[in-house]
């Protein structure tokens, strides 16, 4: 088949985060500029929720990437998109650094509950706030940005925003709506403004299940890099079998270049 | 059936908690009282985890209860035997004010995480401690005291324990041991330490399915009161039916001792 669009995770594929500002993974700064010299189409494609676009994309361009805010598909834009449709009004339970995404928003008198990886902004008082506002609610609507179970930064391993997500979940007795890696309307929305089908485009991520599995039910193919969160447990799961293994991201451009 | 003994939820039977210390439920000291003088057997069966018995058991005194803590059946001493006997050390993470309950406990070099509702506890920090504990065992041990969803304060709607052990659960892909109601053995402790069998033992409680449903489980007759936590909808309750509504505590005692 055909490839015209490549679909590229950004931590764990390009760089590894971490507090210090992370690190580029050897080769995959030059393996983007590869496929934009190669006429293919690409949009990085994160769950990055820490961070506004814009200063997510200036972090990886201090680190060498040719990256630009209107490549990135990430989470909260997917949200505000849903909230604009919806006429929801959201109470935020996200990172201080993410708020500005929501700046157009209407935030008066809350009818949704929007949560992102807070970080230190998960504080009892705010769980119990955001609780209080979705219980309050006639039908409780909840939405995720994300629902990641746990991350690794330098100084040790942290529950990620799905934990906090069961948490409210359980508490309210609903299901929260996930915005963002591996939810298929995220990756649809990634693929129109690519314009590209997905039979005709690659998804290349660290991450078996969000990034893998998550593509290729959207009828993708999805490599798997061997870089960032990759475990070699992940090549037994039970589930998810990725198209191909690479062992970076300068391995798969180079596999899809020679093919094309 | 002869009935022998009893067991009684506290909060919402004998009394309605609150940051102030509580306001007796009418007639229920009383109710207590006429029990005791029956010569029926008497349990008390909370899931209260905030304090030791000891002060709980003093603030009820303070309130004209006749109760003391030999009579009390508690979720933290229930935890002490399930750790004592599986030679479990545990990390916890619980309110201030329950530590001494595991004063004589070894939590060196912890190889589980005991969660009970800690309430400004539920740090962040913590949060991330008592999961990095549980994810560095080989088969993560947790054992939750209750499952609550929520309570009420005089300040508000509060997270209750379910909702972190949900959180931990999902994180560390881990189902946790519940001790307290509803759970089986924690029931069965109670009927052995008053020396009746569950047939001749009624549940008297104002929880539809921790109270209720876990008692009917043990083979326990069970009698839902109107007051605390009630609700009109508990009523058509899809799972779970009382053996009887009553009013309150003393509607209940009144109609069992008139049938002894």
């Amino acid at each position: 088949r055909a490839v015209r669009g490549l679909l590229l995770d950004v931590s764990g594929v390009l760089y590894d985060s971490g507090a210090d500002g992370g690190v580029p993974i050897a080769g995959s700064a030059e393996a983007v500029r590869r496929i934009k010299a190669s006429g293919l189409k690409l949009r990085f494609c994160t769950n990055e929720t820490q961070a506004t676009r814009e200063s997510f994309v200036k972090k990886l361009r201090g680190l060498g990437f040719d990256i630009s805010v209107a490549e990135v598909t990430a989470p909260a834009p997917a949200a505000c998109t849903i909230l604009r449709e919806r006429g929801l009004r959201p109470h935020l339970l996200v990172h201080d650094d993410l708020v500005p995404e929501f700046a157009e928003i209407d935030k008066t008198n809350p009818n949704c509950v929007v949560l992102g990886d807070a970080a230190e902004n998960f504080t009892y008082a705010n769980l119990n706030e955001a609780f209080r506002v979705l219980i309050g609610m006639d039908k409780p609507v909840l939405i995720s940005l994300g629902k990641g179970r746990y991350y690794k930064e330098t100084d040790g391993l942290k529950l990620d925003v799905g934990a906090y997500m069961k948490a409210l979940e359980y508490a309210c007795d609903v299901q929260a709506e996930v915005v963002g890696k591996p939810a298929k309307r995220f990756f649809e929305s990634a693929l129109t403004e690519m314009g590209v089908p997905p039979e005709q485009a690659i998804m290349i991520g660290d991450d078996i299940v969000n990034d893998v599995g998550g593509a290729q039910r959207c009828g993708m193919r999805a490599l798997q890099v061997r870089t960032g969160k990759y475990r070699p447990s992940d090549e037994n799961h039970p589930d998810v079998k990725p198209d191909a293994y690479v062992n970076n991201l300068a391995e798969a451009v180079d596999i899809i270049l020679k093919q094309l």
